[in-house]
């Protein structure tokens, strides 16, 4: 089994270590093929670099010409599934709709810990429109950005532990989701210090994808998925048009 | 007061009758700027399509260098106003969404009448997001997309007036919206057939620019659609880069 | 366009400083007409008092003879838009719901901060039955009545910026609606003090009746708002029976 | 126990069918005080004549001069419960609500069948607020008004069951609440045609009034039911104003 | 009228004071016949505990073998309900969705306070499936358990004032259940510290039983809760084929 | 990796069946151990017998002496869940969540097709308080019971088919799910039949259940299903007591 693992970002070391945790939980036999876009922002942090992102993770899909079983977006609350869906034909996972089935079976509401507070509501909005928020107990944010994080990783774990034992007690969560792919390798420790199961997020999308492609499903293309129809789209794909 | 007015596909007789609604209906003193994306679909009827619009739109509103009060987005249930709002200071105001917002005050409930059965997912999306759902009594589709609909009027407005009556009559809706920016000009043949007020989406777009702008709002800055941080942005702004 | 502003109570003196804000807003060549009702409560803090506005501003519409292009219900929270949209073919406008189309053109949720405590309940009835519920974050109160914001409008303007700051910290709303008529001229400084968009419930329901006259629309009477049947009424209109 | 039940209409036949059903299940020792409002219409069929019922009907009750128990409030869907709670200490009781109250203890849904269709809106709107329309099936109309129920009961029973046999097998309901206190002692007519419980509107609110008196409970009175605050309201109690 | 009313758990002397907080609030005529499971936990805390006197309870009414005219389940958020409804014909009465239809009735929103924090889910989820969670406030947990409540009555009574005044002041409520059986007794008190009214659970099933009875109306039988066909169980009724 | 597949019914039949579609859709050196409960009904179409059977699988995972991985209940919209939660420290999987989280990662919306009209709400429940019911378009019946579609395979391949076209049709679903375990082996018949993809749900069950144990994640014990308080209970395990 190819799975690709598209990094909605173009830093190519986040792509890597995207990759060593997908390689980590993968089974046996799965193949992880990391991709990264060609244009966007180095850090999706806000809508229009996520819109951005969204159509620079399906340019690069698109031109990808080996074939593979599934894609995995390691992407916590872009924008983009849908389309993907449209313009192939193997199933395309959503890392945070990932977290969210994990979680689910796993306890009685989950809680996700993101970065930004401005990336609240996107998650929000990802996880409604996925029909995955009834038991969402709440969003949070550490208010440290993905590279802020990187740089100082004792901080972050403070910071993140903090945010999920308020979604325990507070807000009730039972299981927490780390709400950004940076969060990589944290889950033990939050774990430890609160008690509850913390959710990878590039785990559990690459488990679900192995899920789904072991049942031999793919997407519906019955209505909303359908493959796009043939008409005139003005510079597709972009980066065969894109003098970088 | 100057509006832009942004087609979200790339055939430019399509932003001329676009054009010629927003004027019809705005108010002396209104001055409307019709704008068309660089690249992009000539036509967005799914979520690839839409997407990619969601970016030509944000490209060309990013690279458009004169003064200008508001913005409104011409496609009925495409992506991208959470990204726009980002990057420019002025209101940016969505079709699918104003027409929401008149239709609430028509009527106890409404229905929107669209184009292609595929459409349906994402307009019901756009109103979700948008916190504008609870009174929608339903979305339909003609089945007819909107080229087809310019070819043949006199079958588009039987197929829209068909939908319109069950919209009415079986989802006991009290006000019709257009679904589509190609509809323009059928609003007073369907009240006449149905008996209900008929939301043209450009006219109540502009409107809704218009008051918002004459009350001395703006987009809130404080969360979700502040300004984006300065970091590297391969490629941007697209058009830029583009050699079509 | 005449558009007739009708104030809940029966203060002649708020009635005119209603008229003053709706002046302010309103664009040129729309003439304000502002009206009080003949019988009721010289404030509206409850439903007994709300309920009977509904009827006295029926009450006084039903006997105004002069025409009018539209009615702006000054009253935040109160009942009976949906009669007096039965009683008149014009477009009937509520400002709580006006507050709430406008804020959520601006942001991605809003709170309404209002007088007194009892009075959130019925503010989000009405917000619920209009169908604008899903993304209001919070409905709060000052604590302090109608007069007492009146009598000390510097402890008036303290109470609410905290409660504004209260509802864009803790339940992350990005728009604030000031709710009650009384509250008119503050929103420049709370504007400033919490840094966000800050709507005036009669200036937003002045510019929401103008843009739907000028669509050319008014209320679908297919069903719930058609005109009442010809029966029985004893004592109606109310006024003139009443020996005041 | 003394109970008022006050039909919400000016027609006094109808205030006496009304005590009429409410004897017939009111337990021994209960005292049924039938109370018919000074004014306002001889029917109610929509949102002007229910709001000028409210306040007939607070208007009835507030000149009532001796002791009583509990009210309750004969008109299904009509507005006034809220207003009525907090001019009076005992329970007030709305039968729409019972019914609602009723249905969900025995059924897993229900439906409500009603006379027009324009007052499907009214009655979906009080169980909103109520917060009992989780579980309500659907709120279906005969087309017939109150009084063409009255006028030809066998083309009312043929209708009623036409509309309970669909909620029924269409939507599903378990139990099918009458939805106008015309329509008394057709309950086992149409439980023997659609093989469900039938719930008769009046009836459940007499039972739900005994439950809760019998409970030594009555209205909370620490926020939104609290008694209004004295302040000058002109023309009130309007009875004792008007000249009829 | 002769009502069964079921202690979910073993422990006799619970059984007794559920007896007594009955017969205090049933109406002259009423005889109360109290029952204890033959097999199960002597508390209910969790839902191993729960499901297991979901079977106990149908075990104990399906083994009674007088007449009766109602089934009051005695348990706090229970399962079972669904259950019972089916293997007997009377009406079977949940005294957690009971205290709900009470409270609704008296105030605009109810929360509950209950034991245990891990039953906090449970009567979250009785209240969602009955459909009566949407004006249900909160529901809140002492931390203690049924046997400390008994052990330490004075404890409790502060505990659960505790609870009920951040129900009120915080979550908005204005009414409180007692979330426990085991709670009867101390609702004056509360009423008394706190200034809103308090629901007795066994009370109010009592009541609701009464008034179901007496509208001659039982559970429907057309879907849901038909009785189970006719079809081998091994094993059943359990306790005929128990050695304990 | 041990799972335990758990039929809920007496029929050892189908725990054979049950596990020979498990078998099929588990990965390479996955096991998988069939249990059947030792009491309880030959087949589960009420809540009576559905309550009994969530005991019998408690006593018969609690009763089972040898290591394992997961458990997968193998009941569609049965009770029983949250308890075995409970009482074992290994991941707790229910075949119809583990659908639904599957059919939420393939299309826009699912629907599922159950056997008798009656357990429509049972499924509906389960999907609800799981939290996963908003992207449910329906769930329908056939109206044949497991042993009608085991004695007429072509019957029922035809009744689901019809049920599932109706789903994908008018109520928009874009996959579908099976909704007994009696219907194994139909989905490719289904998917070509209809055009989208069908979910089998034990399949399901066990590659949700592959996954979890995979990122090494099991239920959260921090409140909801952490164990059972030591307590006395009354012949528990039930199956050391009964004397069949």
């Amino acid at each position: 089994m190819r799975i690709l693992v598209v990094n909605p970002n173009t830093t190519a070391s986040m792509t890597e270590a995207i990759a060593r945790t997908a390689r980590q939980y993968a089974s046996a036999g799965t193949e992880i093929v990391p991709l990264t876009p060609l244009f966007g922002a180095d850090g999706i942090d806000c809508n229009f670099e996520s819109l951005l992102s969204a159509v620079a993770v399906m340019d690069r899909v698109a031109t990808y010409d080996q074939p593979y079983d599934a894609v995995v977006m390691a992407g916590f609350g872009e924008h983009g599934r849908e389309g993907l869906q449209e313009i192939t034909d193997v199933p395309v996972i959503d890392i945070a709709e990932s977290s969210a089935h994990v979680a689910l079976m796993l306890g009685r509401s989950y809680s996700v810990v993101t970065t930004l507070d401005r990336s609240v509501g996107s998650i929000e909005d990802r996880l409604l429109t996925a029909g995955l928020s009834a038991r969402c107990a709440s969003v949070r944010s550490t208010g440290m950005s993905t590279m802020e994080l990187d740089r100082d990783p004792a901080a972050a774990l403070e910071a993140i532990v903090g945010q999920a034992r308020q979604a325990v007690e507070t807000d009730r969560a039972e299981v927490v989701c780390l709400g950004c792919g940076g969060m990589a390798g944290l889950d033990d420790a939050i774990t430890e210090a609160v008690g509850v199961p913390v959710v990878d997020p590039v785990a559990a999308g690459i488990r679900m994808a192995e899920a789904v492609v072991g049942l031999r499903l793919t997407t519906s293309k019955v209505r909303t998925y359908a493959a796009p129809e043939a008409k005139s789209v003005v510079g597709w794909p972009l980066s065969k048009y894109l003098a970088l």
